[in-house]
């Protein structure tokens, strides 16, 4: 095909590197996960390691039925955007949800987390008097590309340094509108930000504060809040930004606040207006499976308990892995080529799935494999993942004394 | 709340020159659609006249059925990115099945139409050397934003003129990149581009040509592939855009083209990379929608039955209206204020809905009604509605003698 020389040199490049992604073809069954069949290279059956859907609520039994029967009722989709005839009682009642669970006077609706992020930090940073986005260094892609979108002033801050912020904020001038863009748990190394000191150092220079918790909702806080809810801090937040495609189990992304700041992005962020809005079902299953999360710790504690286990059995096998407080567990490569033979290995030999993490969602020389245990892996499946590890491990012992 | 000011001073903007926009509350109602429920002000079952649900596909049994069996076989949510878990079986044959519907090697899902714009044209003009984007000068938001991010060089060219095209591309330098970007149906005005006469001139200058089909795939062509597929053209395109939102009646956006190009977007594609996949039901419920509608025709027919009979009716009743060869009929109101209170009387009066298309989706002072029939607006539904505005421009005109 003409052009395909182009597009060919760059993914020949990507290949050399060892940094070409080879997707897994899977097939989850409810009462199943996380073992799902395997279309692809490897073991028929494996049990995934790397899932977003944390807590398992994507097979929930509430979650399951609340999109079944507003499918059958309602029909696939929405029809149109929010504001041309595809705004259903469904979309308001899970906004109505999303306030209340983080205490806010109102949330808006994305198609996804990636839109929410994108869409409001360009939107906040285009539109506001002489706006300046402060960035922790290790934001998420959506918010680094939502801050370029916007293309107003941007500073970067020292990761999780809140007197870097306070350095960097003393710096700008008074007119400036200040808004410090920061996550609370950063998904590839699981650690969690300082959010009360990052706070008042807000609150000090007069600063909006953004807060993307998409690893934390569901998982954090008494009702699933986030970290912010469990240190309670919601209220000093301006903005809350998540997501309900992670432990929600569902789809789409969103962001609460103030009625007034929530009323503004939905009247001037082009990526809300210009698209067509989630399905009627897809938010019933969502407010489902929130309002379950919300009075139910179940899966929170049972969570908590998995992931000790599976550190405390890494330890004691002598897997290096990173130290957090969170239940994301990276087990350091350092090398996209042998992290992705590790991983082939898992597959093919283990029955064990875990995605090699590999440039560009981190930075080179910095490759892993990342563990999220789940309410719904057992000890037997933990058993099973250590004895693998830890075979590999003294293989690649074996091999590196020989070498 | 602090910051409020600097919101509402904008929002109050908005609403002094009639741009604020209130949602419509609707419940849809499979098999009574397009009559819904309305949960806001005006009458209780309304008329939907603006869907972008435009065959109704949204609750055709073959599309529920789907959908309700894999939600139920398979869970709520994908768990993860397509690169991180998130790849069903489910993707990778809806992606098998729309690289068929354009004839193409390849093609690749997005969570929306926005997205697969915005991510594509970023993709494409910031990594391709020397890009160029001449862009239409009424392409669609989403394109526009992508162009934005792309920070390549941009060029507009006159809308659907060729000639102007030509011109355009004659003044480039010789080693540039050069990606041409338009729409087939232009949802606003409801008219279609000279596809051919642009693909001649996109092969003249060696220009890549990249064809929005979001308000075509389904309804054009003899298999549903659009306007291209109706006009022979496909396998001259290098990149067709399409939604499973709109006549597929599911959410969800994809491009499609030569396997390189598509993997190249899968490769480099932020938006395509950093998000959680589609729901696996959303993607079996779009491959039962685009399966049916590949082998009947039925829908298409009765679609353009009923807008020829709206037309008719139109002009009958002395109601201007563009004239164009779509689906789409424009009714001008020229006032954003206006716009909104004709609409207010439908809905109350009437029981008709039909939102006011205004700023920003359309420049100002060219505010409009925008009416979409479909297979499944009875001829007692185009009676009614061509009654209401017979009425409502008799109203018009006696006020416009009075005053």
């Amino acid at each position: 095909m003409p052009f395909d020389n182009l597009f060919q040199a760059q993914l020949d490049k990507l290949k050399e590197e060892g940094n070409y992604r080879i997707f897994a073809e899977l097939e989850r069954k409810c009462g199943s996960f996380p073992t799902v069949q395997n279309h692809g290279e490897g073991a028929d059956d494996v049990t995934v390691w790397c899932s977003n859907d944390y807590l398992g609520m994507g097979q929930h039994p509430n979650v399951v039925d609340a999109m079944v029967e507003a499918v059958k009722a309602h029909g696939t989709g929405a029809g149109g955007t929010r504001n041309i005839g595809g705004t259903a009682r469904h979309h308001v009642a899970l906004e109505a949800e999303l306030a209340d669970l983080h205490g806010k006077e109102a949330a808006l609706l994305f198609t996804s987390g990636y839109v929410s992020n994108w869409a409001a930090l360009s939107t906040l940073g285009s539109r506001l008097p002489n706006a300046v986005i402060l960035s922790d260094a290790l934001n998420h892609a959506s918010m680094i590309e939502g801050i370029r979108h916007a293309k107003c002033d941007r500073v970067i801050w020292k990761h999780n340094d809140p007197e870097d912020l306070d350095r960097k904020l003393a710096a700008l001038p008074a007119n400036a509108t200040k808004i410090v863009a920061f996550e609370s748990v950063y998904s590839m190394d699981g650690d969690i930000a300082p959010i009360e000191e990052i706070l008042d150092v807000c609150e000090k220079h007069g600063a909006m504060s953004y807060i993307d918790e998409v690893h934390a909702v569901g998982m954090y806080g008494p009702r699933g809040g986030g970290v912010a809810e469990e240190r309670g801090l919601m209220d000093r937040i301006t903005l809350i930004e998540g997501t309900l495609g992670k432990a929600f189990g569902c789809v789409g992304g969103y962001v609460t606040g103030s009625a007034a700041m929530v009323d503004f992005l939905r009247s001037f962020a082009s990526g809300f207006i210009f698209t067509t809005a989630l399905p009627p079902a897809v938010a019933a299953a969502a407010a489902a499976s929130i309002a379950h999360l919300k009075q139910s710790a179940a899966e929170r504690d049972a969570q908590k308990r998995q992931v000790a286990k599976l550190r405390a059995k890494l330890d004691a096998a002598g897997i290096p892995h990173i130290d957090n407080p969170s239940h994301i567990i990276p087990v350091m490569i350092k090398d996209p080529v042998k992290c992705r033979q590790l991983s082939d290995i898992l597959m093919d030999q283990y029955g064990i799935y875990v995605q090699p993490i590999n440039y560009p969602t981190v930075p080179k020389g910095t490759e892993r494999l990342r563990f999220t245990p789940g309410p719904l892996h057992t000890d037997a499946d933990i058993d099973k993942l250590v004895s693998a590890l830890k075979q590999l491990w003294q293989q690649c012992a074996i091999a590196h004394a020989v070498a």
